[in-house]
Protein backbone atom coordinates (compact mmCIF):
# COMPACT_ATOMS: atom_id res chain seq x y z
CA UNK A 1 0.00 0.00 0.00
CA UNK A 2 1.02 3.74 -0.93
CA UNK A 3 2.14 5.77 2.06
CA UNK A 4 4.52 8.90 2.76
CA UNK A 5 5.98 10.55 5.89
CA UNK A 6 5.40 14.54 5.87
CA UNK A 7 7.62 16.42 8.89
CA UNK A 8 5.50 19.80 9.59
CA UNK A 9 6.81 22.15 12.22
CA UNK A 10 3.52 23.85 13.40
CA UNK A 11 3.86 27.47 12.94
CA UNK A 12 3.00 30.66 15.63
CA UNK A 13 0.56 32.11 12.88
CA UNK A 14 -1.75 28.59 13.05
CA UNK A 15 -1.97 28.77 16.75
CA UNK A 16 -5.22 30.29 18.30
CA UNK A 17 -5.92 32.11 21.77
CA UNK A 18 -6.01 28.94 23.41
CA UNK A 19 -3.03 28.08 22.33
CA UNK A 20 -3.34 25.04 20.32
CA UNK A 21 -3.51 24.83 16.49
CA UNK A 22 -7.06 26.27 15.37
CA UNK A 23 -8.72 23.09 14.44
CA UNK A 24 -9.27 24.83 10.42
CA UNK A 25 -5.19 24.58 9.72
CA UNK A 26 -5.04 20.93 9.81
CA UNK A 27 -6.64 20.84 6.59
CA UNK A 28 -3.08 22.30 5.22
CA UNK A 29 -0.96 19.51 6.78
CA UNK A 30 -3.58 17.14 5.21
CA UNK A 31 -2.47 18.82 1.82
CA UNK A 32 0.90 18.95 1.98
CA UNK A 33 1.14 15.30 3.30
CA UNK A 34 -0.95 14.33 0.24
CA UNK A 35 0.85 16.76 -1.92
CA UNK A 36 3.67 14.16 -1.17
CA UNK A 37 2.06 10.91 -1.91
CA UNK A 38 0.68 11.94 -5.01
CA UNK A 39 4.05 13.30 -6.03
CA UNK A 40 5.73 9.72 -4.62
CA UNK A 41 3.47 8.17 -7.95
CA UNK A 42 4.23 10.50 -10.10
CA UNK A 43 0.63 12.44 -10.04
CA UNK A 44 1.19 15.66 -8.84
CA UNK A 45 -1.68 18.33 -8.71
CA UNK A 46 0.49 19.77 -12.22
CA UNK A 47 0.18 16.16 -13.80
CA UNK A 48 -3.62 15.51 -12.85
CA UNK A 49 -3.90 18.48 -14.35
CA UNK A 50 -1.87 17.86 -17.82
CA UNK A 51 -3.98 14.64 -17.70
CA UNK A 52 -7.12 16.90 -18.47
CA UNK A 53 -8.76 16.30 -15.00
CA UNK A 54 -9.46 17.98 -11.26
CA UNK A 55 -9.55 15.70 -8.46
CA UNK A 56 -11.73 18.22 -5.58
CA UNK A 57 -11.98 16.77 -2.46
CA UNK A 58 -15.60 15.70 -2.13
CA UNK A 59 -15.41 14.43 1.45
CA UNK A 60 -13.39 15.30 4.21
CA UNK A 61 -13.20 14.02 7.96
CA UNK A 62 -11.06 15.07 10.58
CA UNK A 63 -10.72 13.72 14.35
CA UNK A 64 -8.71 15.74 16.53
CA UNK A 65 -7.44 13.22 19.38
CA UNK A 66 -4.87 16.03 21.00
CA UNK A 67 -4.04 19.23 20.50
CA UNK A 68 -0.84 20.71 18.36
CA UNK A 69 1.39 23.13 19.50
CA UNK A 70 3.33 25.97 18.45
CA UNK A 71 6.55 24.61 17.27
CA UNK A 72 5.45 21.10 17.66
CA UNK A 73 7.33 18.62 15.38
CA UNK A 74 4.67 16.27 14.07
CA UNK A 75 5.16 13.59 11.08
CA UNK A 76 2.08 13.57 9.26
CA UNK A 77 1.59 10.28 7.47
CA UNK A 78 -0.82 9.05 4.59
CA UNK A 79 -1.93 5.86 2.69
CA UNK A 80 -3.52 5.60 -0.15
CA UNK A 81 -6.90 3.41 0.68
CA UNK A 82 -8.62 3.26 -2.63
CA UNK A 83 -8.05 4.25 -6.13
CA UNK A 84 -10.56 2.46 -8.51
CA UNK A 85 -13.47 4.85 -8.67
CA UNK A 86 -12.09 7.56 -6.22
CA UNK A 87 -9.16 9.02 -4.61
CA UNK A 88 -9.27 7.74 -0.65
CA UNK A 89 -6.04 8.93 1.00
CA UNK A 90 -5.91 8.30 4.98
CA UNK A 91 -3.97 10.61 7.60
CA UNK A 92 -2.76 10.29 11.04
CA UNK A 93 -0.72 12.60 13.04
CA UNK A 94 1.78 11.91 15.41
CA UNK A 95 3.98 13.84 17.59
CA UNK A 96 7.68 13.46 15.86
CA UNK A 97 9.42 12.36 19.48
CA UNK A 98 6.89 10.73 20.72
CA UNK A 99 5.27 8.84 18.10
CA UNK A 100 1.66 9.80 20.27
CA UNK A 101 -1.15 9.83 17.89
CA UNK A 102 -2.72 13.40 17.61
CA UNK A 103 -4.84 13.41 14.95
CA UNK A 104 -6.82 10.65 12.14
CA UNK A 105 -8.55 11.80 9.04
CA UNK A 106 -9.45 11.39 5.28
CA UNK A 107 -10.10 12.82 2.30
CA UNK A 108 -12.09 11.89 -0.70
CA UNK A 109 -11.41 13.30 -4.33
CA UNK A 110 -13.27 12.30 -7.08
CA UNK A 111 -11.97 12.81 -10.89
CA UNK A 112 -13.75 15.08 -13.08
CA UNK A 113 -13.54 15.93 -16.81
CA UNK A 114 -11.40 19.60 -17.42
CA UNK A 115 -13.84 19.67 -20.67
CA UNK A 116 -17.10 18.60 -19.78
CA UNK A 117 -16.95 19.45 -16.04
CA UNK A 118 -18.33 16.27 -15.56
CA UNK A 119 -17.44 14.02 -12.77
CA UNK A 120 -15.91 10.01 -13.31
CA UNK A 121 -17.82 7.25 -12.02
CA UNK A 122 -14.15 5.47 -12.22
CA UNK A 123 -11.24 6.73 -11.78
CA UNK A 124 -9.50 7.92 -15.27
CA UNK A 125 -6.66 5.79 -17.16
CA UNK A 126 -4.93 8.60 -16.36
CA UNK A 127 -4.61 7.61 -12.48
CA UNK A 128 -4.23 3.87 -13.18
CA UNK A 129 -1.39 3.95 -15.25
CA UNK A 130 0.49 5.59 -12.76
CA UNK A 131 -0.62 3.05 -10.44
CA UNK A 132 0.13 0.09 -12.72
CA UNK A 133 -3.41 -1.21 -12.48
CA UNK A 134 -4.72 -1.58 -15.51
CA UNK B 1 -34.83 22.95 17.28
CA UNK B 2 -32.35 25.89 17.32
CA UNK B 3 -31.17 27.22 14.32
CA UNK B 4 -29.17 30.17 12.41
CA UNK B 5 -28.44 31.59 9.02
CA UNK B 6 -25.59 33.56 8.26
CA UNK B 7 -24.80 35.58 4.99
CA UNK B 8 -21.16 35.00 3.91
CA UNK B 9 -19.52 36.65 0.49
CA UNK B 10 -16.38 34.36 -0.82
CA UNK B 11 -13.66 37.01 -1.27
CA UNK B 12 -11.07 36.91 -3.33
CA UNK B 13 -8.63 35.28 -0.96
CA UNK B 14 -10.68 32.09 -0.47
CA UNK B 15 -9.87 31.13 -4.38
CA UNK B 16 -7.51 28.65 -5.57
CA UNK B 17 -5.89 28.65 -9.19
CA UNK B 18 -8.58 26.32 -9.80
CA UNK B 19 -11.12 29.20 -9.39
CA UNK B 20 -13.20 27.75 -6.47
CA UNK B 21 -12.90 28.47 -2.69
CA UNK B 22 -10.24 25.99 -1.63
CA UNK B 23 -12.05 23.12 0.21
CA UNK B 24 -10.06 24.27 3.84
CA UNK B 25 -11.80 27.55 4.05
CA UNK B 26 -14.87 26.09 4.70
CA UNK B 27 -13.80 25.54 8.26
CA UNK B 28 -13.92 29.30 8.23
CA UNK B 29 -17.30 29.91 7.04
CA UNK B 30 -18.60 26.87 9.57
CA UNK B 31 -16.99 28.87 12.60
CA UNK B 32 -18.69 32.40 11.73
CA UNK B 33 -22.12 30.64 11.50
CA UNK B 34 -21.27 28.25 14.60
CA UNK B 35 -20.18 31.60 16.46
CA UNK B 36 -23.54 33.25 15.35
CA UNK B 37 -25.42 30.40 17.03
CA UNK B 38 -23.68 29.79 20.15
CA UNK B 39 -24.70 33.92 20.59
CA UNK B 40 -28.49 32.72 19.79
CA UNK B 41 -28.73 30.88 23.55
CA UNK B 42 -26.06 33.63 24.98
CA UNK B 43 -23.09 31.05 24.94
CA UNK B 44 -20.35 32.99 22.94
CA UNK B 45 -16.95 31.66 23.13
CA UNK B 46 -16.03 34.10 25.41
CA UNK B 47 -19.23 32.51 27.84
CA UNK B 48 -17.37 29.29 26.97
CA UNK B 49 -14.22 30.64 28.38
CA UNK B 50 -16.33 32.48 31.32
CA UNK B 51 -18.40 29.57 32.81
CA UNK B 52 -14.92 27.28 33.17
CA UNK B 53 -15.14 25.15 30.15
CA UNK B 54 -13.15 25.43 26.14
CA UNK B 55 -14.92 23.43 23.70
CA UNK B 56 -12.71 22.22 21.20
CA UNK B 57 -13.90 20.34 17.96
CA UNK B 58 -13.44 16.83 18.37
CA UNK B 59 -14.71 15.96 14.95
CA UNK B 60 -15.91 17.46 11.65
CA UNK B 61 -16.99 16.46 8.78
CA UNK B 62 -17.48 18.16 5.00
CA UNK B 63 -19.22 16.95 2.46
CA UNK B 64 -18.62 19.34 -0.57
CA UNK B 65 -21.63 18.91 -3.13
CA UNK B 66 -21.08 21.92 -5.21
CA UNK B 67 -17.85 24.18 -5.80
CA UNK B 68 -18.05 27.86 -4.20
CA UNK B 69 -16.61 30.71 -6.50
CA UNK B 70 -15.74 34.36 -5.94
CA UNK B 71 -17.71 36.72 -4.91
CA UNK B 72 -20.78 34.23 -4.62
CA UNK B 73 -23.45 35.02 -1.70
CA UNK B 74 -24.03 32.19 0.76
CA UNK B 75 -26.02 31.39 3.39
CA UNK B 76 -24.61 29.19 5.87
CA UNK B 77 -27.73 27.11 8.10
CA UNK B 78 -26.78 25.88 11.23
CA UNK B 79 -28.68 23.55 13.49
CA UNK B 80 -27.75 22.45 16.92
CA UNK B 81 -28.11 18.54 16.58
CA UNK B 82 -27.00 17.22 20.04
CA UNK B 83 -26.22 19.25 23.15
CA UNK B 84 -26.72 16.30 26.46
CA UNK B 85 -23.15 14.67 26.44
CA UNK B 86 -21.58 16.95 23.45
CA UNK B 87 -22.19 19.96 20.96
CA UNK B 88 -23.10 18.50 17.62
CA UNK B 89 -24.10 21.08 14.97
CA UNK B 90 -25.21 20.46 12.26
CA UNK B 91 -24.40 23.22 8.62
CA UNK B 92 -25.73 23.54 5.22
CA UNK B 93 -24.28 26.35 2.96
CA UNK B 94 -27.00 27.26 0.30
CA UNK B 95 -26.15 29.75 -2.28
CA UNK B 96 -28.38 32.81 -1.77
CA UNK B 97 -30.09 33.30 -4.61
CA UNK B 98 -31.01 29.62 -5.88
CA UNK B 99 -31.39 28.00 -2.83
CA UNK B 100 -29.35 25.05 -3.99
CA UNK B 101 -27.40 22.87 -1.52
CA UNK B 102 -23.56 23.27 -2.20
CA UNK B 103 -22.16 22.17 1.33
CA UNK B 104 -22.90 19.92 4.49
CA UNK B 105 -21.53 19.09 7.23
CA UNK B 106 -21.18 19.04 11.08
CA UNK B 107 -18.72 19.66 14.14
CA UNK B 108 -18.51 17.91 17.13
CA UNK B 109 -17.43 19.50 20.15
CA UNK B 110 -16.44 18.13 23.78
CA UNK B 111 -16.40 20.70 27.29
CA UNK B 112 -13.18 20.38 29.01
CA UNK B 113 -12.82 21.87 32.13
CA UNK B 114 -10.16 24.52 31.91
CA UNK B 115 -9.14 23.92 35.40
CA UNK B 116 -8.29 20.35 35.53
CA UNK B 117 -8.05 19.87 31.62
CA UNK B 118 -10.13 17.26 31.98
CA UNK B 119 -12.86 16.15 28.97
CA UNK B 120 -16.50 16.32 30.05
CA UNK B 121 -18.52 12.90 29.81
CA UNK B 122 -21.68 14.90 29.68
CA UNK B 123 -22.38 18.94 29.30
CA UNK B 124 -22.00 21.29 32.04
CA UNK B 125 -24.41 22.74 33.89
CA UNK B 126 -23.53 25.92 32.16
CA UNK B 127 -24.45 24.87 28.92
CA UNK B 128 -27.67 23.19 30.14
CA UNK B 129 -28.90 26.27 32.10
CA UNK B 130 -28.42 28.60 28.46
CA UNK B 131 -30.52 25.95 27.08
CA UNK B 132 -33.03 25.94 30.01
CA UNK B 133 -32.70 21.89 29.73
CA UNK B 134 -31.82 21.13 33.08
CA UNK C 1 -11.98 61.44 -4.15
CA UNK C 2 -13.11 57.97 -4.15
CA UNK C 3 -13.68 56.27 -0.85
CA UNK C 4 -15.36 53.86 0.93
CA UNK C 5 -16.12 52.06 4.09
CA UNK C 6 -16.84 48.26 4.62
CA UNK C 7 -17.43 46.93 8.44
CA UNK C 8 -15.44 43.69 9.34
CA UNK C 9 -16.09 41.88 12.63
CA UNK C 10 -12.62 40.23 13.77
CA UNK C 11 -13.17 36.66 13.62
CA UNK C 12 -11.99 34.19 16.30
CA UNK C 13 -9.49 32.19 13.48
CA UNK C 14 -8.18 35.39 12.80
CA UNK C 15 -6.94 35.65 16.50
CA UNK C 16 -2.95 34.61 17.78
CA UNK C 17 -2.48 33.25 20.93
CA UNK C 18 -1.68 36.59 22.57
CA UNK C 19 -5.39 37.40 21.98
CA UNK C 20 -5.45 39.69 19.46
CA UNK C 21 -5.70 39.25 15.75
CA UNK C 22 -1.91 38.23 13.88
CA UNK C 23 -1.06 40.72 11.48
CA UNK C 24 -1.30 39.24 8.93
CA UNK C 25 -4.80 38.66 8.53
CA UNK C 26 -4.86 42.47 8.40
CA UNK C 27 -4.45 41.79 4.61
CA UNK C 28 -7.54 40.19 4.34
CA UNK C 29 -9.13 42.87 5.74
CA UNK C 30 -7.35 45.12 3.01
CA UNK C 31 -8.50 43.23 0.49
CA UNK C 32 -12.28 43.09 1.52
CA UNK C 33 -12.41 46.75 1.44
CA UNK C 34 -10.35 47.10 -1.76
CA UNK C 35 -12.97 45.21 -3.75
CA UNK C 36 -15.82 47.23 -2.17
CA UNK C 37 -13.72 50.70 -3.50
CA UNK C 38 -13.02 48.97 -7.10
CA UNK C 39 -16.90 47.82 -7.32
CA UNK C 40 -17.81 51.44 -6.58
CA UNK C 41 -16.78 52.90 -9.63
CA UNK C 42 -17.47 49.53 -11.58
CA UNK C 43 -14.04 48.22 -11.82
CA UNK C 44 -13.89 45.02 -10.00
CA UNK C 45 -11.65 42.09 -9.91
CA UNK C 46 -13.72 40.18 -12.93
CA UNK C 47 -14.26 43.39 -14.62
CA UNK C 48 -9.91 44.17 -14.80
CA UNK C 49 -9.41 40.45 -15.78
CA UNK C 50 -12.33 40.96 -18.89
CA UNK C 51 -10.73 43.86 -19.60
CA UNK C 52 -7.64 42.50 -20.31
CA UNK C 53 -5.71 43.44 -17.23
CA UNK C 54 -4.18 41.67 -14.04
CA UNK C 55 -3.59 44.43 -11.10
CA UNK C 56 -0.86 42.68 -8.93
CA UNK C 57 -0.21 44.74 -5.55
CA UNK C 58 3.55 45.57 -6.14
CA UNK C 59 4.37 47.41 -3.02
CA UNK C 60 2.14 47.31 0.50
CA UNK C 61 2.48 49.14 3.82
CA UNK C 62 0.60 48.08 7.00
CA UNK C 63 1.46 50.33 10.55
CA UNK C 64 -0.25 48.58 13.31
CA UNK C 65 -1.59 51.42 15.95
CA UNK C 66 -3.67 49.24 18.26
CA UNK C 67 -4.30 45.53 18.24
CA UNK C 68 -7.71 44.01 16.68
CA UNK C 69 -9.40 41.69 19.35
CA UNK C 70 -11.96 38.66 18.76
CA UNK C 71 -15.46 39.99 17.88
CA UNK C 72 -14.42 43.17 17.43
CA UNK C 73 -16.15 45.33 14.73
CA UNK C 74 -14.05 47.44 12.98
CA UNK C 75 -14.64 50.02 9.76
CA UNK C 76 -12.13 49.60 6.62
CA UNK C 77 -12.14 53.32 5.45
CA UNK C 78 -10.24 53.21 1.78
CA UNK C 79 -9.43 56.35 -0.19
CA UNK C 80 -8.60 55.95 -3.99
CA UNK C 81 -4.83 57.93 -3.78
CA UNK C 82 -3.45 57.19 -6.84
CA UNK C 83 -4.81 56.37 -10.27
CA UNK C 84 -2.64 57.73 -13.53
CA UNK C 85 0.23 55.33 -13.69
CA UNK C 86 -0.68 53.02 -10.65
CA UNK C 87 -3.39 52.56 -8.31
CA UNK C 88 -2.60 53.55 -5.07
CA UNK C 89 -5.30 52.94 -2.31
CA UNK C 90 -5.03 53.70 1.11
CA UNK C 91 -6.70 52.19 4.18
CA UNK C 92 -7.43 53.33 7.96
CA UNK C 93 -9.58 50.68 10.02
CA UNK C 94 -11.19 52.21 13.10
CA UNK C 95 -12.74 51.05 15.89
CA UNK C 96 -17.12 50.73 15.01
CA UNK C 97 -18.21 52.14 18.26
CA UNK C 98 -15.19 54.54 19.79
CA UNK C 99 -14.23 55.55 16.07
CA UNK C 100 -10.63 54.90 17.30
CA UNK C 101 -7.83 54.91 14.59
CA UNK C 102 -6.31 51.08 14.84
CA UNK C 103 -4.35 50.38 12.19
CA UNK C 104 -2.61 52.22 8.60
CA UNK C 105 -1.94 51.53 5.28
CA UNK C 106 -1.71 51.21 1.51
CA UNK C 107 -1.47 49.25 -1.24
CA UNK C 108 0.02 49.69 -5.21
CA UNK C 109 -1.31 48.03 -8.00
CA UNK C 110 0.06 48.07 -11.66
CA UNK C 111 -1.84 47.31 -14.96
CA UNK C 112 -0.23 43.80 -15.85
CA UNK C 113 -1.27 43.54 -19.86
CA UNK C 114 -2.39 39.71 -19.79
CA UNK C 115 -1.67 38.83 -23.27
CA UNK C 116 2.03 40.35 -23.38
CA UNK C 117 2.65 39.60 -19.58
CA UNK C 118 4.57 43.09 -19.78
CA UNK C 119 3.88 45.86 -16.78
CA UNK C 120 2.32 49.12 -18.24
CA UNK C 121 4.18 52.15 -17.55
CA UNK C 122 0.48 54.68 -17.51
CA UNK C 123 -2.82 53.07 -16.38
CA UNK C 124 -4.83 51.43 -19.50
CA UNK C 125 -7.79 53.21 -20.61
CA UNK C 126 -9.69 50.52 -19.11
CA UNK C 127 -8.98 52.18 -15.95
CA UNK C 128 -9.39 55.99 -17.02
CA UNK C 129 -12.67 55.42 -18.65
CA UNK C 130 -14.09 54.21 -15.23
CA UNK C 131 -13.36 56.76 -13.46
CA UNK C 132 -14.19 59.62 -16.32
CA UNK C 133 -10.60 61.00 -16.53
CA UNK C 134 -10.17 60.41 -19.91
CA UNK D 1 25.41 40.94 11.31
CA UNK D 2 22.28 38.17 12.02
CA UNK D 3 21.29 36.61 9.11
CA UNK D 4 19.55 33.03 8.67
CA UNK D 5 18.35 31.64 5.69
CA UNK D 6 15.20 29.44 5.38
CA UNK D 7 14.08 27.15 2.64
CA UNK D 8 10.13 27.06 1.75
CA UNK D 9 8.42 25.48 -0.70
CA UNK D 10 4.76 27.29 -1.89
CA UNK D 11 1.65 25.05 -1.14
CA UNK D 12 -1.38 24.77 -3.07
CA UNK D 13 -3.55 26.55 -0.88
CA UNK D 14 -1.53 29.83 -1.50
CA UNK D 15 -2.07 30.01 -4.95
CA UNK D 16 -4.93 32.09 -6.24
CA UNK D 17 -6.63 32.30 -9.30
CA UNK D 18 -3.99 33.90 -11.09
CA UNK D 19 -2.13 31.29 -10.29
CA UNK D 20 0.31 32.90 -8.21
CA UNK D 21 0.70 33.23 -4.68
CA UNK D 22 -2.02 35.52 -2.72
CA UNK D 23 -0.09 38.86 -1.72
CA UNK D 24 -1.03 38.23 1.88
CA UNK D 25 0.43 35.00 2.59
CA UNK D 26 4.09 35.86 2.23
CA UNK D 27 3.22 37.26 5.96
CA UNK D 28 3.58 33.86 6.52
CA UNK D 29 6.52 33.73 5.00
CA UNK D 30 8.63 36.14 7.08
CA UNK D 31 7.46 34.84 10.05
CA UNK D 32 8.51 31.41 9.43
CA UNK D 33 11.98 32.91 8.59
CA UNK D 34 11.86 35.57 11.51
CA UNK D 35 11.74 32.49 13.65
CA UNK D 36 14.47 31.09 12.74
CA UNK D 37 16.55 34.39 12.66
CA UNK D 38 15.20 34.70 16.32
CA UNK D 39 16.02 31.31 17.39
CA UNK D 40 19.53 31.67 16.18
CA UNK D 41 20.42 33.92 19.13
CA UNK D 42 18.27 32.24 21.28
CA UNK D 43 15.14 34.56 21.56
CA UNK D 44 12.13 32.82 19.97
CA UNK D 45 8.79 33.49 20.68
CA UNK D 46 8.36 31.31 23.65
CA UNK D 47 12.04 32.57 25.28
CA UNK D 48 10.29 36.56 24.67
CA UNK D 49 7.40 35.79 26.50
CA UNK D 50 9.05 34.14 29.29
CA UNK D 51 11.30 37.17 29.32
CA UNK D 52 8.38 39.22 30.19
CA UNK D 53 7.68 40.74 27.01
CA UNK D 54 5.92 40.73 23.72
CA UNK D 55 6.95 42.10 20.41
CA UNK D 56 4.30 43.00 18.06
CA UNK D 57 4.98 43.66 14.63
CA UNK D 58 4.06 47.37 14.73
CA UNK D 59 5.21 48.35 10.75
CA UNK D 60 5.24 45.89 7.87
CA UNK D 61 6.52 46.70 4.12
CA UNK D 62 6.56 44.28 1.33
CA UNK D 63 7.83 44.83 -2.27
CA UNK D 64 6.83 42.25 -4.80
CA UNK D 65 8.90 42.05 -7.29
CA UNK D 66 7.95 38.62 -9.57
CA UNK D 67 5.43 36.45 -8.30
CA UNK D 68 5.72 33.14 -6.33
CA UNK D 69 4.01 30.19 -7.82
CA UNK D 70 2.90 26.89 -6.61
CA UNK D 71 5.60 23.75 -6.00
CA UNK D 72 8.11 27.11 -6.09
CA UNK D 73 11.24 26.70 -4.01
CA UNK D 74 12.31 30.25 -2.37
CA UNK D 75 15.13 31.04 0.14
CA UNK D 76 13.63 33.72 2.68
CA UNK D 77 16.79 35.62 4.01
CA UNK D 78 16.64 37.73 6.86
CA UNK D 79 18.87 40.26 8.45
CA UNK D 80 18.64 41.89 11.67
CA UNK D 81 18.76 45.39 10.76
CA UNK D 82 17.93 47.84 14.31
CA UNK D 83 17.87 46.48 17.59
CA UNK D 84 18.84 48.82 20.26
CA UNK D 85 15.28 50.85 20.16
CA UNK D 86 13.55 48.71 17.83
CA UNK D 87 13.53 45.47 15.88
CA UNK D 88 13.83 45.73 12.19
CA UNK D 89 14.10 42.58 10.50
CA UNK D 90 14.84 42.96 6.83
CA UNK D 91 13.97 40.01 4.16
CA UNK D 92 14.57 38.64 1.13
CA UNK D 93 13.20 35.99 -0.99
CA UNK D 94 14.93 34.47 -3.62
CA UNK D 95 14.26 31.68 -6.26
CA UNK D 96 16.35 28.52 -4.58
CA UNK D 97 17.59 27.50 -8.10
CA UNK D 98 17.93 30.58 -9.67
CA UNK D 99 18.99 32.95 -7.24
CA UNK D 100 16.44 35.73 -8.82
CA UNK D 101 15.11 38.09 -6.28
CA UNK D 102 11.61 37.81 -6.02
CA UNK D 103 10.59 39.65 -3.23
CA UNK D 104 11.87 42.42 -0.30
CA UNK D 105 10.60 43.47 2.78
CA UNK D 106 10.96 44.51 6.20
CA UNK D 107 8.98 44.33 9.65
CA UNK D 108 9.73 46.38 12.60
CA UNK D 109 8.78 45.15 16.36
CA UNK D 110 8.36 47.06 20.00
CA UNK D 111 8.89 45.58 22.68
CA UNK D 112 5.80 45.93 25.32
CA UNK D 113 6.22 45.06 28.57
CA UNK D 114 3.22 42.67 29.22
CA UNK D 115 2.89 43.41 33.25
CA UNK D 116 2.11 47.10 32.51
CA UNK D 117 1.42 46.70 28.61
CA UNK D 118 3.45 49.71 28.20
CA UNK D 119 5.70 50.35 25.05
CA UNK D 120 9.44 50.24 25.67
CA UNK D 121 11.23 53.22 24.10
CA UNK D 122 14.19 51.20 24.22
CA UNK D 123 15.29 47.44 23.75
CA UNK D 124 15.09 45.49 27.36
CA UNK D 125 17.45 44.32 28.46
CA UNK D 126 16.67 41.04 27.83
CA UNK D 127 17.50 41.22 24.56
CA UNK D 128 20.16 43.20 24.69
CA UNK D 129 22.00 40.33 27.05
CA UNK D 130 21.02 37.64 23.92
CA UNK D 131 22.68 39.66 21.58
CA UNK D 132 25.94 40.26 23.64
CA UNK D 133 25.36 44.49 23.42
CA UNK D 134 25.15 45.73 26.95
Amino acid sequence: MLSTETKITIPFHDVDSLRVAWHGHYVKYFEIARCQLLESFDYSYEQMIESGYAWPVVDMRIKYVKPLRFNQRVVVETQLAEWEYRLKIKYLIRDANSGVTLTKGYTIQVAVDMETQEICLESPLALKTKLGKI
